[in-house]
Order: C-alpha cells, then structure tokens, then sequence
C-alpha cells in the first residue's frame, strides 16, 4: 500500500499549497488514469474503460460468471483537495486484492476494481459525472455540452485526451456486470473519532444538490457613480450567503456558498454579474427546499438547479452485512455523495466503508488519516470482499 | 479624430462583451503604446518614453524652452471597459494640436501630449501607477513586487515588455518639463447632462483609497461538516459588503467591493480564504476612514491599504482660468482618480476637462459620449491651450 501512495502522491500536487489539482480530462487526472492503468496491470487484472471514461480492472471475467462484486472509488479531488478522499478507496481496493492474494484467497465470483471518472465536478460542475453517465442520471447530450472556467466543452476535454464524448450514456453492458459495490472512503466528518473505531459503515446519503445563482447588475465606476443609482449584484450575493446559513440552522441542514466569480472583478468597477453556486444538504428533501427557497427570496432571483440528488439509503441486508463481518462497526449517516450512491439510487446493490479521519477535515490539504487506520480500512476491506465474493483459501 | 478613433477601436477589445481589457504590458497595452508612437511620428512629435514607461510626445523642446503645457490621459482599460475611459483625453489631445495647426498656431511655450501608463491599476492593483512612480508617490520597491492575478510582477511584465524595471522611481527630470497639465476625461457621471453643458472644469477629486480584505477561513467539506464546526470566510465577506454600503450611505459617501477571489473556489468546498478589495470615497477623509472602520469590524480583520489619495484640489487659478476661457464652464466635484490629481498633490499646476456623459455609465461597454460632444472636448482643449501656451498665428 506504501509504494502505490508513494507513486500516487506528488500527481496534481500543487507545489505552494500542497493540495491536488486532479480535475477530469487534465494532465493531472490523465496520469492518475495511467497509474490505475499501470497498477492493474502489474497485478494481471484485465483493464476495461467505459464508454463514460470509468476505469474498471478485474480479477476473473464478469461477463462469464458475473455479475461481479466491485470496490473502488475515484482519484480526482476539488480544487486543493487532500489526498486520501477518492484516492484512499482506489488504493485500499488495490491493496484488498494484494492481501486477498497473499492470504491464498480465490473469490468464487469475479472482483473488480473501479475508478469512477470526475467524481467531485471540480471542472464541470457535475459532482458524480462518470457514476452519473454510467446509470443515465446525467443527460450525455447535457454532459457534453457542459464547460469549464476556460470554456472548454467537456466533449472537446474528452477528445483532446483521447476518448471519444460520443459514447457518453447509460451503460447497461457495464452495470450488468455490477452485482456488488463497496465503495471504501475516508470518513469526512469525526463521527468515528466519537465512536472509537477505525472503521464504519455507511448508512446512508442526505439529500444533496448545487444551485446557480446568476445576479446581474449594471457594471459602472466604483467612485462616480451614486449609491441610490446603482444596481450592485454583490449586495445580493451577501444577502444570499447570510440567508443561506441563516436557513440551513432553522432546519438542522448545511448550506455553503464556497464558489463565486465576479465579472469584471475590478476594483473600481460595480460589477455587472456576479455568479455562486450553493450547496444544500439535510435529513430530507423538505429541509434543503426550504433552504433553497429561502436564498432565491434574498438573492432576488431563482437559483439553476445544477444538480440533485434525492435522499440515498444503501440496501440494508448489505449494511447489516458489512457491519457485521466487521465486528459490529459502527453505521453512520453521511452528508457528502459518492459514486456508490450514484448506483444504489440505479437500483444496484451498494454499501461504504468509512475510515476515521482524526480532524474530520475534507477537502483541504489537511485531510488526514492515520496510516494504522489506513491499514485497518484494507483489512476490513478484504475481509468484506472474501465474504461477498464466497471466496476459498 | 475620427480616423484615430477607427485605429484605436479594436485594440484589446473583447469580443463577448464589447469591453476592453486593455492592462498594463500587456500584448494589448503595448499595442496601444505602438500607436501613440505612431501618431506622434506621424506629427513630428518628439517621442520620449520616461523612466516609469510613460509616453510623452513634445511639440517644441521642453528643455531648452520649458517648461512646457502638458495635455494628454491613459491608454489602459479597467475589465471590460469602457472605449473613452483614458483613449477620449489622448486623441483629444492629438486632435487639439491638428486642429491648432490648422489653425496656423504657434505654441509660445512646448506643448506636450502625454499617455500615462497603468492609470487604472487593473493588472497590479495600484492605480495611476505611472503617475505615482513619476512623483515618488510609489515606492519602485513596491511596485516591482507587484504581482498580478497569475504571480507574475511588474517587474516581470516590465521586463518581458522590453522596459527596464531598474529605472522605475521618481523622475525629476521629466516633471521639470511639466510647467501645467490639462487632462480631459470623460466624464462619470451626469453633473454635464443636469447642467446642459457639453465641456466642464474640475473643481477637485475626492479623497479615495484601496484596501484589500484577508478574510481566512478553515477550507472543508461543504456537506459534511456541521455549520457550528465551520470557520467559513464568505459569511464575514457577506457582512463587510452590507456594512460598507450601510456605513457610505450614512456619510454620503460611496463603497464598493467589485473585486472577489476565492480560495479554493470549489462548489462543495467551504472556502480557505476569500480576498475581497474596498474602494471607498468621500467628500472628506473623515467620512472615508469611518466607512473602512465599519468594514473592519464587519469583516474581523484590519483592511490592508493599498492606496490612497488625499483631497485633491485643483490650482485654483488654472481652473479659474479654464472655466472663464471656455464660457463660464459648469466647475464640477469628482469621484475618480486621474492622473492629473496625482501631478496636483504633487505640487504640479494641474487642472481637468470633463466632456458630458449622457448616461453618466463609465468603467463598462456601455461607457459613451456623444461625438458632437467629443468635438466640443476638443475644441475647447485648443481653445485652453492656446491660451496656456501663449500661442500666436
């Protein structure tokens, strides 16, 4: 497990933050696609990409005596991410099938591999776009036309990295051969610092979406122009932060604006157009609609829904499974989505393994977990997957 | 007028929003120093390029007959503004001395046109960086350490440019030549429309100022970490944009936070830190600094100064003056910054034209004037400096 995070870590590293830059289709994620490539192939597992750019490396044929149990997850990161959310789940499945192989373990069912594409949207928007494009959640048509801050169509990103955006679409060849998937990820909240363990099980997702706000305004001179005679877009941006925080604590949700752009960002200029994007969660739909709601009152106009994800409950004779091959782990809820709930809302049988984080810091460079609990992850990882896959020695 | 207009037209012109974006050594700006070079061979004009990079073009020797009368503006365009902003004052000028030759005029004194660099500060974040480093009002330390929003300095820029950032610092060489500056601009407001007046006189500039607002924050995930965990910098930006806005109304000033980045940027990513700039302005210092205090309290942080500006008022005699030659000229207050107000606080015989604004829109594609009233600008700049010069038929 060392060897493939020593190779892994200084990809889409930045140098001055020490946080990765891995957004879909760039020369960072490229590399990451190619160390996936390398690593299947240095263990014998047969390599299949997908018609939507997933990564998927088996071990046995799952089109013979599939369907297969699946673990993965993905290797791209938001903007200054850390290194172990995604990364950690693709390395510990690597490192399952190693300690499986060393045990003298032969699973009676084939086991894949997988590394899901663009799971965080950090280029185009679209958290999940490869899971999303898999099950046919996400529109291809709509998927290739998506671009990013340089204007880039994600068709035109595809291609110039040499996969064709025609193919994009529901994949039914593919999922068939997904009867299983368990999705390992490192914890991003303490829940599992409070329980005392290094390993637990997902419950399930809070519903989830991103929202656009598009708030237009008259650009003019900073200094000349009166205050009654302007039309300020970012006035109505703070109005939209503080409502947004304001309702997410009335309903025991979350609610971020952590993107925003300005046109034209000057200093002396009243901007014409100021762009952000929020994200809700809660317990359920009524709570982030209310949240929502609340920001289109005070942002003065309805915010794009950019994407929505209803509430996510993993298939509980799975749960109950996992939790308890793993000694009673402990089973949290979880607010963040993942390409394992993207599959089980497809109707495909899903679970998660959640590894403690000791500061529940996520998408930061600070994002830790300690190498003990990393090793416990593979452990319970491999333990799971001997189980589902009727493995003998 | 109308043919260098026509030249001037698309340089650095973008082609979405009809702006221009026309920054500091940049392929743009340079194109626009290319012609004025050209319109002063053009006219015989003596090309000097001072220490600092701004562009003087002599009509006589202001060193062995100064010194001279200086007219002349900026080339360079805040994002996405505005044709006049800068270019109406420099092909006036160039129009002014065409039409006094037609005129059969003879300046008594040097007459010099003058394009500043780097009036709006859009690159570096100081404005009226040519004329600051011409008086020393600007360190030449500080502005080669400049950088721009991709880490590259001014001094870089300079440099790659093909001018020597060595010599940049006050120049006394070059303000010995400068006996009185006439800058015409047009104007940002709408004080020429209520007083049914083509051409007005400046009365002074507003005391103004920059400050940056480091606004830090704990970067994590947007879903899973609960908002009473949460150290997020957009709520305090939130507050610091309501509160400048409150606080210059109760003043009768003007605020403005136009200028926003974020870090990381990422949708579900509560942001490590947002930068915001405070542009604030007043009929008094007094009533400046309250409007800062207000925000560093709203904001939590000591706002950064970047730049600022006194009172700038005009050498009453001169405006005196311009006013009587030109009719009883409405004498108008500015907000703006121009470079003709950092020569005045430099103890230089300085004085404006405003020509009328019908929209009073500036620092945008909208920004417009009247090409009745562009004409008028330039007649009743001869008229003054024909008067300043001493000219004789």
């Amino acid at each position: 497990m060392d060897g493939m995070w020593a190779d892994l870590l200084p990809v889409g590293r930045d140098g001055t933050t020490g946080g990765y830059r891995r957004y879909a289709w760039t020369p960072s994620d490229l590399a990451c696609r190619e160390w996936f490539a390398g690593e299947a192939a240095r263990r014998g597992l047969d390599l299949v990409v997908d018609r939507n750019g997933n990564q998927w490396a088996w071990w046995g044929d799952p089109d013979a005596d599939g369907p297969g149990v699946v673990t993965g997850s993905h290797l791209d990161s938001v903007p200054d991410g850390g290194a172990f959310d995604g990364p950690l789940g693709v390395v510990s499945a690597l490192a399952a099938v190693d300690l499986m192989r060393e045990q003298g373990v032969v699973p009676a069912r084939p086991l894949g591999v997988v590394s899901f594409t663009d799971e965080e949207g950090a280029r185009f928007g679209i958290a999940c776009a490869g899971s999303r494009l898999l099950t046919g959640a996400l529109d291809a048509d709509r998927a290739r036309r998506l671009t990013d801050a340089d204007g880039t169509t994600l068709a035109e990103a595809m291609r110039a990295a040499g996969h064709d955006p025609e193919q994009l679409g529901r994949d039914d060849e593919t999922l068939r051969r997904v009867g299983t998937l368990v999705e390992l990820h490192v914890e991003q909240g303490r829940a599992l610092v409070d329980a005392g363990a290094a390993v637990g099980v997902a419950h399930g997702i809070w519903p989830h979406g991103r929202w656009r706000l598009d708030l237009d305004g008259e650009a003019n001179h900073a200094g000349t122009t009166r205050l009654v005679d302007r039309d300020d877009p970012m006035l109505r941006l703070a109005a939209a932060v503080l409502s947004a925080r304001e309702a997410a604590t009335a309903r025991g949700a979350v609610a971020t604006i952590g993107r925003v752009t300005v046109a034209p960002n000057g200093t002396n200029a009243i901007p014409s157009r100021v762009r952000a994007w929020l994200d809700a969660r809660g317990a359920d739909e009524a709570d982030v609609r209310a949240v929502v709601a609340a920001v289109a009152v005070a942002a003065g106009t309805e915010p794009v829904e950019e994407s929505w994800t209803p509430l996510v409950a993993f298939a509980a004779d799975l749960r109950d499974r996992l939790a308890d091959r793993l000694g009673d782990a402990p089973v949290l809820p979880t607010a963040a989505g993942h390409d394992a709930g993207i599959l089980a809302g497809a109707g495909v049988e899903a679970g998660m393994l959640f590894v403690r984080n000791p500061t529940g810091v996520s998408h930061s460079p600070a994002e830790h977990a300690e190498t003990d609990d990393c090793h416990a992850g593979v452990t319970a990882l491999a333990t799971v997957l001997v189980d589902l896959t009727g493995a003998r020695r």
